[in-house]
Formats: C-alpha cells, sequence, structure tokens
C-alpha cells in the first residue's frame, strides 16, 4: 500500500502497543506531530523538557513493555540522552524518535541551526547510538526497512532505539506492507530445546537445595509468569537482587528476600550459596546489588538468558528461553524441593504508632510498605528511598519501578508520568528525595497537566543523604535549596485537587496517611527527616561505597 | 613539585581564572569536591541539575572567558551533553570534568552502576567526544600532560573538552611542573605576518566602500577591541549577523545593524552585498541568520579566522590574528572611508506609553530596549526573545548573551547564574518565555540561594510562539501548562527579597520597570502576552522555516 513515512511510522507505533508518545516539539518535529494529531488512538504528551520526556517514556515501557520518544534534532536528542541510556542500562524498550534537518540539507552538509553548524550530520548519530541498539536516519528509501527492523530489534532485545526522522520527508509516500507488524521470533531448534530441557531437568532432579535467584531481565524478557509458576510448582523458593526486586510475588511463603552477597540476611545468603542448584535471569552484580562483590554463587548455576541458557561452561543457544520454560513446566514433577523457604518478614504484622515520635528512617519504611495495597504501581527514586523500600516485601501484584542499575536522580517523577499515562487505572506510589525532586521537578506540573492522581511521597531531608553517608556528611556540596515542597502542586496548577500534606512525626504521618487513602485525588505528602538519618542498608552502603570509590589515599567521613 | 592529581588540577583552573566550579555532586567526585573545599580562591556552585550546570557554566565562560564544570559518570556527564555540544557550537570554552568509576575497576571491566554493567568504559567519552576538542580519562601517568593539554585545547580552540577523573586518583601525589600554566601560543611566522599586512593593507587601500561584518567569533577570539578600534581609525562600517549581536558596539555612528541576506534592512543590504571590501569574521551562515540562505557576500571578502586569515582562495596560515589586527591598526591611514554609516535605529528617542494599552510584541522590545543601561549583561532566549530584541542596538559596553547557532530552549536561565557568578557586580536582565523557562525553572532557585539579584524578565505567552509561527499556531502540542509563575521567587527561597512583578499593559509595565530602576533586589516580571502575538522578525522567520523545513509536500499554517 501507499503511506506517508510518517503514517507508516504511526501505525506501527500503534500495532506494538503505543497509545502515547511523549515529548518536546521542535521545528524539525512539527509536521510529525501534524500526522500524530491526525491518526485516531495515539496522541502526544508534551513534557517540559526532553531528559523528563525520555525518563517519563521509560516509565511507560516498564508499565506498557514499549514506548516513544519524540524530540528535535541536537538540542532535544543530546538532552534526552542521559534517559535513553538508563534504558539502555535497565533493559528497557524504547523506541526514540527525532526530528530531523531535511534530507537535502543533510545531504549537502548545509550549516544549521540545532548543528555544529559544520556540515557534520554524523554526529549525534555516532553519540546516541553508544546507547541504542541502532541509531539510524530515515530516508524514503529505507524507512520501511529500517523503522520495521528497529521496532523489531527493540523489542527483541528490550533496548533503546534511536530513529532521526528528517522534517522533509514525513509526507511523501512510500510502498509498505498492509500487513501489521510482526514480532514472531524463528523459534528454538528442536533439538536443542530438548537437550536443554533433559539437562535442565536432570540437574532439578538431582538437587536437594533448588533455589531461584531473580534479576530485572526476567521482567524483562516475559519469564516471569512462568518462572512464578516453576517455583510454586516444584516448591522452589526464590530470592531476587535489588535490582529485580518486585519481579517474583514478595508476598509469598517462597520467598526469601534479597540477595546482596555479604549484605544478605544469613537465612537469604545460605540458601543462595549454599544451594546445589541455582537458577539465574542474567544477574548483573554492580556494587549496589552484591554486597560491594562480596557475592558468591554455587558452582551449579543454570542461568536463562533471553535466548540462551548456560549451565556453567555448558551452553545451548538457538533456544528462545520462553519455548523452554513452558517445556519446563509441563515436564518438571510437582513438589520435589526438600527445602521449605524461611517466611520473609510480613508487612501484614500490626503498626503500633508512637504519635508524637519525629519521623525515623527506621520507622518510616516498614510503616510505609504497609501503605501499600495490592496491584499499586510502586515506584522508589534511586538512594534512600529504595534502600529504604528494599527489606520490606511488596504486595502480590505490585509493579516496583526503580533504576537499580543506572541509578540516575531524578529518574522516578517523570517515570511516575509515564506509567500512569501507560496503566491510568492503578493506584501509583512514588517515594522521592529533595535532591531528586528538584532535578526533575518540573515534571509535576505535565501529571496535573495531565489529570493523573499520584501519590506523592517527598522525603524532605535538605539534600543528598545517600551521598552525606558516602562522603561530606556535614558539606555544603550536599546541601540543597530548601523550597516550600508541598506548595508546588498549586504553582504548577493553580485548580489542581491533588492535596498537599506534610509530616514531621507519626501521628502527623497517620492523619496524612488516612486522608491520602479515602480520596481519589491523588497527594503530595512532603515528610521532614534529618539530614543525616538514613536507612539502616544506606549505613553500610555508604562507607563501603567510599572504600570502593576513593582508594586507601582518598578521604572518609570521620 | 610533588602535588596531589586533584591539587594540581584545581591550581590549573586557578590559574585559567576559573573561581567557580559549576555542578552537581555524585559518588565518584565527592573527594574531588573534598579537595575543592580545602582549596583557597576556588569554590564549588551546586545546581539542581548537570544540563542547567553545563547551561550555567557557559553563562560563566560568555562572561569569565572560561569555566569549569563537574558532573558525575554516566548520569551526569550524559545529562550535561547538550550543554557541552552548544558550548562547541556556539565557541564556547568549557572544561567539563566528570568524576569516574575508579581506575583499577575501570581496567579489570567491573559493572558498576551509572555504566551499562556490561565493562564498557570507552562509551561516555565516544559519546561526549563527538562534541568536545577533547575527551580522555585521566591517570596517574598522564594527569599532568593531560590536563595542560586539555586547558591549552579549550583556551586555544574556544572549544569544551571533557576530562574524567577517577575516584580513586585524586588523591595519589604526582611530580608536576611548578610553574603557572602558560598559555602563549608560538606566535606567527614573521613572514607570514609581514606578507598578510601588506596584501590586507593594500586591499583596503583600493577599497571604496570597505564594510565588516562580525559574528560570534571575533568575541570568542578575543578580535574585538582591535577590530572596533581598526572600524573607528578608518571610519570603517560594521555590521554583525544575529549570532554575532553585541560584539560591536551597536550604539556607535558606524554601526549599521544587523545582516540577514534578503532579510536585512536595505541599506544594510546593500552595504554588505555592494561592499568592495568586506572583512568578516568566521561567519556561520545558518538558516536563521542569512534569511534563509539568501545571503550573498561581495567576492572580494577577507575573511579573519582564529589563526590564518583567507582572502577569497589566498590563505595566510601561521599566522595569529590578534598580531595581525595590532600591526593593521598601526598601519592603516586613518579615516580613509569614503563611506557614512547610516544611523541605526536609536534607542535614545523619546517613548510614548499607551498606559491602558494590552503588551504587544511589537510596541514591547522597543520598550525593554530603552531599559538597558551602559555595560549591563544582557541575555536572550532562543526564538521570541532574541528575535523580538535583535533590531535594537545595545547599549556601549552591553555584554550579549544568547544561543543563536545551538539554539537550545532553557539555556538562558541557567546561563544568566552562570555569568552572575562570573561578573556578579554587573546588572544582569533576562529575557525568556514561558516555554523556555519551564525547561530549566528549578535554576532559580540557585540563583536566589547564591544571593544574586538578576532582572527577569518571563514573557508569558501560554506556549511555544516560535513555533506556533512554524507550524500548529493552534495545536495543542504547542501549548504549556501555565503556571503561578511570579510566585515561583518566594517558593524556591521563602525569605528571598526579589520582588515578582505582573503587567498585561503599558501602563503596568511602566510601574513595574520603575519599581525594578528603583530596586537593587533584582525582580521577577511576569509579561502577559497574546500566544499568536510575534515580532515582526519571527512572522517572516516561521513560514521560511517551514518551506524549509518541510519541504513541498509538508504542511503549512494556513
Amino acid at each position: 500500500m501507499r503511506i506517508t513515512i510518517g503514517e507508516f511510522l504511526i501505525s506501527r507505533l500503534k500495532q506494538i502497543g503505543v497509545t502515547e508518545i511523549i515529548g518536546v516539539p521542535g521545528d524539525f518535529n512539527l509536521n510529525f506531530l501534524e500526522q500524530v494529531n491526525e491518526a485516531e488512538g495515539i496522541r502526544f504528551i508534551g513534557t517540559c523538557n526532553e531528559l523528563n520526556a525520555a525518563y517519563a517514556a521509560d516509565g511507560y515501557a516498564r508499565s506498557r513493555g514499549v514506548a516513544a520518544l519524540l524530540t528535535t534534532y541536537g538540542v532535544g536528542e543530546l538532552s534526552a540522552l542521559n534517559g535513553i541510556a538508563g534504558a539502555a542500562a535497565e533493559h528497557v524498550p524504547l523506541v526514540s524518535l527525532a526530528g530531523a534537518p531535511p534530507l537535502y540539507a543533510t545531504e549537502d552538509r548545509y550549516d544549521l541551526h540545532h548543528t555544529m553548524a559544520d556540515g557534520n550530520f554524523r554526529n549525534m548519530l555516532d553519540s546516541i547510538g553508544q546507547f541504542t541498539a541502532t541509531a539510524v536516519r530515515l530516508t524514503p528509501m529505507n524507512a520501511v526497512v529500517e523503522i520495521d527492523r528497529a521496532l523489531h530489534t527493540c523489542l527483541r532485545e528490550k533496548r533503546p532505539v534511536h530513529l532521526q526522522l528528517p522534517s522533509d520527508i514525513s509526507h511523501l509516500c512510500v510502498e509498505a506492507p498492509d500487513t501489521d507488524f510482526d514480532l514472531t521470533l524463528p523459534g528454538s531448534d528442536p533439538e536443542r530445546l530438548e537437550s536443554a530441557a533433559s539437562r535442565v531437568l536432570e540437574l532439578f532432579d538431582a538437587a536437594q537445595r533448588p533455589v531461584i535467584l531473580a534479576d530485572l531481565d526476567a521482567d524483562r524478557h516475559g519469564f516471569v509468569p512462568a518462572l512464578q509458576a516453576f517455583a510454586e510448582k516444584t516448591g522452589t523458593p526464590y530470592a531476587h537482587l535489588n535490582s529485580g526486586k518486585g519481579v517474583l510475588d514478595e508476598h509469598h511463603p517462597l520467598f526469601l528476600g534479597t540477595y546482596n552477597g555479604a549484605g544478605s540476611a544469613p537465612a537469604v545468603k545460605a540458601a543462595i550459596e549454599q544451594a546445589d542448584f541455582l537458577i539465574t535471569t542474567t544477574p548483573r552484580f554492580i556494587e549496589a546489588n552484591s554486597g560491594g562483590f562480596t557475592h558468591a554463587l554455587p558452582e551449579t548455576t543454570l542461568d536463562f538468558g533471553d535466548q540462551h541458557v548456560s549451565i556453567g561452561k555448558e551452553h545451548f543457544i538457538g533456544i528462545t528461553v520462553l519455548e523452554l520454560l513452558d517445556l519446563l513446566l509441563e515436564r518438571v514433577p510437582a513438589g520435589n524441593s526438600q527445602v521449605a523457604a524461611a517466611p520473609a518478614a510480613s508487612i501484614s504484622e500490626p503498626w503500633e504508632v508512637q504519635a508524637g515520635a519525629e519521623l525515623t528512617q527506621e520507622r518510616l519504611w516498614p510503616r510505609l510498605a504497609r501503605f501499600l495495597r495490592e496491584d499499586d504501581v510502586v515506584i522508589a527514586e534511586a538512594g534512600t528511598s529504595s534502600i529504604g523500600l528494599g527489606p520490606h516485601p511488596l504486595p502480590t501484584g505490585t509493579r516496583y519501578i526503580n533504576s537499580g542499575i543506572w541509578g540516575s536522580i531524578g529518574f522516578t517523577l517523570p517515570a511516575t508520568l509515564g506509567s500512569q499515562l501507560a496503566e491510568p487505572g492503578r493506584r501509583h506510589i512514588l517515594f522521592i528525595g529533595d535532591g531528586s525532586f528538584q532535578m526533575t521537578a518540573q515534571e509535576l506540573s505535565t501529571i496535573l497537566r495531565q489529570n493523573l492522581k499520584p501519590i506523592i511521597v517527598l522525603l524532605n531531608n535538605r539534600g543528598y543523604t545517600i551521598e552525606r553517608l558516602i562522603l561530606g556528611m556535614d558539606a555544603e556540596y550536599n546541601d540543597i535549596q530548601n523550597w516550600s515542597f508541598s506548595q508546588l502542586p498549586r504553582i504548577f496548577h493553580p485548580d489542581t485537587s491533588m492535596r498537599s500534606h506534610q509530616a514531621r512525626t507519626e501521628g502527623e504521618l497517620e492523619e496524612a496517611l488516612a486522608d491520602i487513602e479515602e480520596s481519589e485525588d491523588g497527594a503530595f505528602l512532603e515528610l521532614h527527616l534529618d539530614p543525616k538519618d538514613a536507612p539502616a542498608g544506606l549505613k553500610t552502603f555508604g562507607p563501603m561505597t567510599a572504600d570502593f570509590d576513593f582508594g586507601p589515599r582518598g578521604p572518609r567521613n570521620p
């Protein structure tokens, strides 16, 4: 069929499940925005800036499975790059589109605004391409092939892809297939699949103490339903890395807790390290999820990649793990695990309020964990929030969004916008510190403009507390300006129904939470905490990080 | 002498004139921040996020001659990249420093936070290096050489440079020279210098209608005093490109106005295009400063590069233009120009207020231009502000900061922060639109935190008006959320003495300006303007840009 390049791109985005394109207009993408406006079933959501748009698209993709970002050439796409790179690090499929200068001007090497004015039109692709599975400029001749290839790559590899759309080609007609986008993968080689299944079942059958250790790729590659079912059918206990928090059901008797090398609870450490058969999902051990690289996995570890399985040095390629998991689930005998999991710390134990007591990190997080409900979307900023919430099991069905690998602060406020655009029917609760909030604060405006109703819990502890714990406990460089945070909803949207609350004591917190629980208008809850107070996990993480980062000659907190 | 790498770097920054390092702390740079804290005569200024820090550093460098930016690995340096690239496009010397993972972990390819967790430690340098004159990771063995080389390159080429400082090497001692940093250039080849001078003087002597056309490189390379003196001694009239606005004295009888191809005033167009000897300073013609590439320079054009002079196909290399300019100024006979410049539209003509009239773009800019004083620093955001202010001559001694090539909106608010840190004694006046302001709004907080007192004129016209004029005059994608902007100073700093004003009519504007004129507390002046109103220049720029960008098949405003 004959179709304009812009319309073809829009139709493909719709076919993969995108109903919102998030971004910022710029002269090179305005004509594409006109095409978006004319299309049914898809709309543009403008954010205040491009980095925030990229973060929002990341959040959208975590909940929807894929997202589309739209920026303009140079100034826009580079502003978004940290967010695109974050999606790469966190294995999030993101289709990044940038309106680009007209193709004729590109080919003739014009000096243009939003360029170095030196005729170089490769530098943006070369820069951004460091962090994407593909980065390509569309032309009328390559557009159909490259769009389909890019989307296939994005969804297959769970990585961002970047497409530059020259502003003068979007309205040109090309011949394109009239069939829907097809993500079918070639499927497994039957012999390899059968061999892998037999080998896994053989090892599993021989195991006395099998355990599953989940990391985020289990979520990204869609393993979770089969993996959870496998654990439940076989009675195999499971843990996660903190970068894989929320992937498997934490409110389940088989859930052990978080494995963090030497920083693990003893029972979790023992279960993982003394397992005689450990199942992993491509764990990536960094300082922050391995107790400073003190992890020690057992010799017999089975790793599910996306398109292969490894058992020590034995590799099975040419298989899709989803097919393998289905086969294993069908064939594995029920209940062969001999080990009963230690029950995780429960969030259903009653909570005794100390009404007059000032808020402390130690008592805040168990209380906030009890505020969460099944099927909430919980977003926790890197640092105090994710470390504070980390040890507390999430209710069944919770979607948990954090940035455990990339750890870019400021990510979560726009990510909340994006996730709630993707799943407006679910309650969203964001935990974010004041320093992180200031990074991307203007996106609260877009949340309100879109009439979304998240519950935003802002921890005001007057600076970068995670950094205080690493170095500079009292240093001015870790301080930030103290804003009248709770007035911001009304500044950004004078008619907002979002209610603001502040709490300094447990009693005030209870009142606020009770009010928030009853309301459906979302909330902005500012909690005042001591700048030097930190969750237990952060108190060990800080000095460990200083040792790791600064070496024997470097400084330490007194 | 033996000195730690961090202290050596700090001493070099001080020697080139940096007294403020602008940035955001992160675990990989905290130890360097400790060293900054311990040093005399230099301090750290924390901003809300890294892009804003880069913009602020750019503004600082425009006023101080050079600036230092400090970010952390990955998340920080990539967030800053659009600002670094902007400095590259605008030829601004910027020393970008990023705290990086410890060297041993880099060499051993550890999986780390703020990385892709894949052992790749080249991707950041390769990405950022697209836009810097050099991008290098420091080691104990290369640090002394690379720091001096990078600073030399930065100051010589007027481009950003990027240095990654691994977190475990900053406190290690190395042997370093105890002499101050030396920027001496080799100087000109005497024969080439003499030949160039003779040839230029010969052509100049033969010319009947010489004219100077300045672009921003005249400022960056320090040509301005000599060039202005040359014009005045010889009576040579001069014009600028809008990207070179403010470079030469606009309040001078020799000043012709802005050359903008077919979009120029007739007298300017004639003077430039019919000159029989045109002197340029590496002009870069983009859509926005050439009347859509309708510029037509005369055949005999002399171009002053930084380290060469070109006259048509005749090139003189191996000379420094500063030496050549000194020689020309000494030798050129006085007052040989036969052409008297047409006087530019004066800003000293009296202004008649129409007190009840609503503000219009047509009358706003001539009024605001009259508010400017000699030696002000004037910062004009890309779009309505720079186009509106463009035709109005600036008072003598004005420093004018804009982003005429890169055009990244949101730049100017942090740039105002940076410039005022660099020159706290000068009055700073910022003109910015609401859409641009929302990009980087949180940096108003840092301006107030640092007790700076700029006059911020916010044009609230409910969206991206420059884009409305290009496409989507009524489209929702060009709308933004309307904030209670004028309350922001008190939200960001409850004790601020900065006064907020709003004006919808000329009378209200006069009252506000009178109040601002008397005060030394800075001001936040919100002007309410019609979303579709635009300066005359924008009304022609919009459709021209649509033609250029969208081609014959693309859409146009009705």
